[in-house]
């Protein structure tokens, strides 16, 4: 959440000195944030990544890359309605759509932006858009950009979307993350698009951590729920994390896409996506369908990951899809715990307020597919020797 | 802008029913859009992308991208936060605000990321955006998304800047393109500055379609009104138009960019700009300081194309960079206009309601420096010669 620092008069000649109180709350919060550059050759073992199957660097998706880029150019040179348009995002645009088990998708710049297109081309002034609360940021985001009124309803609760539905009869959007990025837990997706169906509602589910492990070979929580391809439901995903590349894509009816192509602020007004990111991940998605045993090892990992933590007394949520989270006991003890772990040759993600929308920190740690059964014990041995007292 | 569909009741179990009124509508207003894929080797003369300098495929640019993704991998694997931050992108970092003339800079997945952060960040409850009218999309999001009040003023319009600031006495930011996308006209830079300064307001300037095209070397707009580095002053550029490749920056004073990292929801919650990007923009930015010539020669082609076609009696706008706007009768003339283009072997943009402030159709032509003077005459000679009558 983005603070509303005090409106406090500027200082003439300094209207950024309220850059210093707020960097010093946020020093005394414990909540200070700093780059920390990776080299090409880290020598550290990643949890901390989102590169669920392991292709960022696969020598078939990176060859991908530079293929595209010395074919295509290395940016698409303007929006999609211009000039940004080639036929390798026509063929991924294809192939995601087919894989996934939807009529048609359209390919954006990053998931964020897709996120935004879809939540603000579906609705519009008097319909309702009813949100969970631990949604993404880009779908809160997309909700705060719409002009739909929004309704927060509790975290995975499938009766309070019923009702948030129940009071009202106009047009009605339900907007849920697939897989929650801070516990890695699913959304009850079948008992959510019953509720929608039983209400006139529309569904928008955010796939970006379901695609590549959860589904058939990794086709996503919603050709695993059945309801891919279906009239009232759309999907949007990210190309930047079990595809290894850069980007986002919004899956659905057909007429749903046509209608981000003229409608969709994101989409419009920005340069369409650079063909090397383009490339790759559609070598990503057709090295997915050679190997779909890549989706079931990383939820294999995750499992593990989270058996052998809970087994040496850490609290960690059990893992619907490849994100581990475990509990710390403050926001302090979780950065302390993280640079730990990073000492002892570990990354491991570390959420604090505001990316936790309890308030509670936690390391988060990210399966992946290509991780050896040795790499998956150190790694477990790593943060339970480093674990804070509870 | 988005439009407001009539909220009418959904039919049951069709909760998209309403995209077909939505389709009718457009194809009754003459506004239907729709995408037309690029081959690779397309025949087409470009004078409709915003590749300015001509870098999107000169072979150092693109063997930068394919170098970057072989060894940083196809895509960053997570926020900039956590592993999506190498060394490539702080280079990049280090010499854009170098060559620009800021004290830092802050990469982002687009130019549109790069804006919604700038203006949400650096905005609160209470504070006061003001806004030109003719302002890109990204940034109106930006002032839709802060929770801040915004004034839209007449464009270009200083005087009504210092209006809309005098009667205010809280945190202020004035908003602006540096150059405006569909007129290709410059912003009164260094009035707006002085405005801003004798109200204590700060200014935010984009400068999507400067960089690499004004100011010396094409070292961008603020660069040439003598107001880069100044410490009430933020620029944000986008890595897609004159640097050939894909992502946007935010550049400005430390404190400002150590803020961004902290509290810029589309930093923290976007997985970082693809390597092949940030390499080929790299790429671009030192083939630009090893031949400033570049922007020169943009510029000079722009104000040729402008004369000719004014010479032959066509209403076209005084590019003040790279983009020459012709006024078209009608959004329907305008399409055919460009289609005709099309098919004499020329591409041209198009611009036409919602993406005109005015309502005014267009057809836009960018300049790039590379080229060729024979270019420019059948560029001239083709849309001359398939112009409506007035
Ligand atoms: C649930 C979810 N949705 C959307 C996004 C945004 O995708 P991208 O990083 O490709 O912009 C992310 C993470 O980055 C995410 O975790
Ligand atoms: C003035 C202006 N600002 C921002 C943007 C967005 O930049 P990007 O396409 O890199 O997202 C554009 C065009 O795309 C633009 O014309």
């Amino acid at each position: 959440m983005p603070q509303d620092p005090q409106n406090s008069s500027p200082a003439p000649g300094d209207p950024f000195g309220w850059l210093e109180e707020e960097r010093e709350r946020r020093r005394r919060a414990g909540l200070v944030r700093s780059l920390r550059p990776r080299p090409a050759d880290s020598p550290l073992l990643d949890l901390a990544g989102n590169d669920y199957l392991g292709l960022a660097r696969h020598p078939e998706v990176t060859a991908a890359a530079a293929d595209a880029a010395r074919r295509w150019g290395a940016g698409a040179t303007g929006s999609r309605l211009v000039t940004g348009s080639t036929e390798l995002h026509a063929e991924l645009e294809a192939e995601l759509a087919g894989f996934c088990g939807f009529e048609a998708a359209l390919v954006f710049s990053s998931g964020y932006a897709a996120n935004l297109a879809a939540v603000t081309a579906l609705t519009g002034r008097g319909t309702l858009v009813v949100s969970d609360a631990a949604n993404h940021a880009s779908l809160i985001d997309g909700c705060r950009l719409s002009r739909a009124g929004t309704a927060v309803v509790p975290h995975a609760d499938p009766d309070a979307v019923r009702k948030a539905l129940e009071g009202f009869h106009g047009r009605a959007l339900a907007v849920t993350d697939a897989v929650f990025s801070v516990d890695g837990d699913a959304a009850p997706l079948p008992e959510l698009a019953a509720v929608c169906r039983a209400h006139g509602a529309a569904l928008l589910v955010d796939d970006a951590h379901g695609l590549g492990v959860l589904g058939e070979g990794g086709r996503g929580a919603l050709h695993a729920a059945g309801l891919a391809g279906d009239p009232d439901v759309v999907a949007t995903v990210t190309l930047s994390k079990s595809l290894g590349s850069q980007g986002g894509a919004v899956l659905g009816p057909a007429r749903v896409i046509d209608h981000l192509v003229n409608a969709a602020r994101t989409f419009v007004f920005d340069t369409g996506l650079a063909p090397a990111a383009t490339g790759a991940a559609l070598a990503a998605l057709r090295l997915l369908r050679r190997e779909p045993g890549r989706a079931s090892r990383v939820r294999e990992a995750a499992r593990g990951l989270y058996e052998r933590l809970t087994a040496a007394g850490l609290d960690a949520a059990r893992p619907d899809a490849a994100v581990v989270s475990v509990r710390a006991p403050s926001p302090e003890s979780a950065l302390d715990w993280a640079a730990d772990c990073r000492d002892a040759g570990l990354a491991v993600g570390c959420f604090r307020p505001p990316s936790v929308p309890d308030g509670v920190s936690r390391l988060r740690l990210t399966a992946r597919a290509d991780l050896t059964d040795a790499e998956l014990g150190t790694a477990v041995a790593t943060v339970v020797r480093t674990a804070p007292a509870a």
